[in-house]
């Protein structure tokens, strides 16, 4: 789990309905040089999840990324993720922590309350948004800019910040002090997921490597 | 897991369409002599499973009843379930088993081929069916009493009878040489679940006396 913080920088998440092939955006992502994958994946059979995860766990290893499931803690451990991402519709954090010790646990947090709670509860690293009102998720609640900071500020682990963030507004985000981005539309909504990847990764290389 | 065979005579499994509240209907059906619960949900919040599941865990430990899951080894493992059931589109039975070896795993099995492949797996018994067409799945295959028979004949590991059973045909049903039956619609259907529940369960004893 040591060094897992520098993967953090550019999280790509998969998006069904943006991109139904999911292994082919995952592939264009990595080559665009997205540091860490998410798998996401909304009301599919189990089943399904476990095979695209595997090809994701390949992939990644291909890389040298890391691969996270998102919700799922069965499909994380059957796909041997390094983590999982769970937010305050999924299991707790603290048991996930006690069935799975050895995966890093995300936990994706919409407020200061929860964040702070979220490392309580033992979270290796915090997903906080949503930064931008975003076309992902509907009817989550916008943190803005000051209220990602107030979360960086206020809890010691690795804060990535998610939410509407692209390569128009990204720089603003990275100033807060997160250790990444993670993206869907940015990425998955392009036409090119490749080149978005690689643009987006070339902003946060030049932004981060002053930080 | 030594002895779970009896348990399974009687399955009564969770339906939040017909029965909203949930830990009510399954307390009802244990007071009627239900031998097993089993939590199934699907599109439901990961920790509304968890809590859900928490609450069955400690009714089924009352009741002195197993307490299984439909698909989510997750939500098992989090609850402290005594098994986890699993079908051809959940994660295969032989990954459950090395990821939980405490864990009893029911295979659910439309065929006899399914039969087979989920015996050589390793689940520890089956749930077979659909006997009868049933309101609780559309579009799943009707094997019948044959076909279940057939099923329960070639396997060495114990096989529960599911679809479509109810007290007019369930005596028919145990004459297969199946160890038990699982119920939705004849238990969670009912105005009264306690009472369908005692009703089938006399049935059951009645019949499964002089298997």
């Amino acid at each position: 789990m040591l060094g897992f913080k520098r993967k953090l920088k550019l999280i790509a998440i998969t998006d069904k309905k943006l991109k139904p092939d999911i292994i082919k955006s995952v592939e264009d992502a990595l080559r665009g040089g997205a540091t860490s994958v998410q798998l996401r994946l909304k009301e599919s059979p189990t089943k399904e999840m476990v095979d695209l995860g595997l090809r994701i766990r390949r992939l990644t290893r291909d890389y040298d990324a890391l691969y996270f499931v998102d919700d799922r803690l069965d499909v994380a451990l059957a796909t041997d993720a390094d983590g999982v991402q769970l937010g305050p519709d999924d299991m707790p954090i603290a048991k996930a922590r006690e069935l799975a010790p050895n995966l890093i646990i995300g936990g994706s947090v919409y407020s200061l309350k929860e964040a702070l709670m979220a490392e309580r509860e033992g979270a290796h690293f915090l997903g906080a948004g949503s930064v931008f009102p975003t076309p992902s998720k509907s009817g989550v609640r916008v943190i803005g800019i000051d209220g990602l900071k107030e979360i960086v500020e206020s809890v010691r682990i690795p804060v990535v910040a998610i939410g509407g963030i692209n390569k128009d507004n990204v720089v603003d985000v990275l100033h807060t002090g997160v250790v990444g981005i993670a993206v869907i539309s940015a990425i998955m909504g392009a036409e090119d997921v490749y080149k978005a990847t690689l643009e987006l990764r070339r902003i946060v290389d030049e932004v981060l490597k002053d930080e």
